[in-house]
């Protein structure tokens, strides 16, 4: 129930030539608290509620528990959370042996470009494509549940 | 998924006699915000996560959705909970063709018993045992997210 996770920013478009998969999320929250966050998200045509737990130091592992729920109740859920819906499109592109996430925001975030990996182990190496910027892990202001309060065209 | 539900002080322990059903109840909360509560509950050998909407003008009606999940994972989720654990056990009494459940508090909240009584329509006739006390609907200190903040104790 730990994710080990690093997150980059986006220099170009690139990444999307290499997509392989590529779908709509929609989000928001029930909790915003860095410490207990509960997330509502349909992610194409599958829904889940998820609970994140504060990071550890540097921000690269943290509690997750997430549970699949239909997409009905996930409708009737967003409606209950906190302002600041969350819309972006996620791409999947193959990096060796891992997966990278780019979510592409809209709405209030639009402009902003987030690459994310899931690792084993917090040192475990990584091919970097080229379009892979700079290191945003554990920089609070780009955790999607920060993102529906200050939204990036703010920054 | 509304849940219509009337809220009443005991004054006596007389419903003991009447229980059909107990069972041990520990809850905390991942969120205790009144507009979207987020509940972790153990009730004997099961587990939910419960989130709760804002109250009608009355306290009557609220909108409600759970789901069970393992009791390993509620256990987990405890962890991360806000402060304020709270430990009752559930007594269940027939009463006409309604059940009556009486929350008898532990812990911080000793002293305190609540019984609630789920009904069809608002306004729905329903049999008072008299150990059935003062209505006390809507009174938010009476909810369980705010007990867990504010107990009985302190009262």
């Amino acid at each position: 129930m730990t994710e080990i996770e690093r997150k980059f920013l986006v220099t170009s478009e690139e990444f999307k030539k290499e997509s392989t998969k590529q779908y709509r999320i929609v989000q928001a929250f029930l909790n915003t608290h860095p410490e207990r966050t509960v997330r509502i998200r349909i992610k194409g045509q599958q829904a889940f509620i998820t609970v994140k737990g504060i990071g550890n130091a540097t921000g690269t592992s943290r509690f997750e528990w997430e549970k699949p729920i239909s997409i009905e109740d996930a409708e009737a859920l967003l409606h209950l959370c906190e302002q600041g819906m969350i819309e972006k499109t996620r791409y999947e592109i193959k990096s060796g042996k891992h997966t990278i996430e780019v979510d592409e925001f809209f709405g209030q975030n639009q402009g902003l470009i987030l690459a994310e990996i899931e690792l084993e182990e917090e040192n475990e190496p990584f091919l970097k494509p080229n379009w892979l910027g700079k290191e945003v892990t554990g920089e609070n202001r780009y955790y999607n549940s920060q993102l529906s309060k200050n939204p990036f065209i703010l920054w």
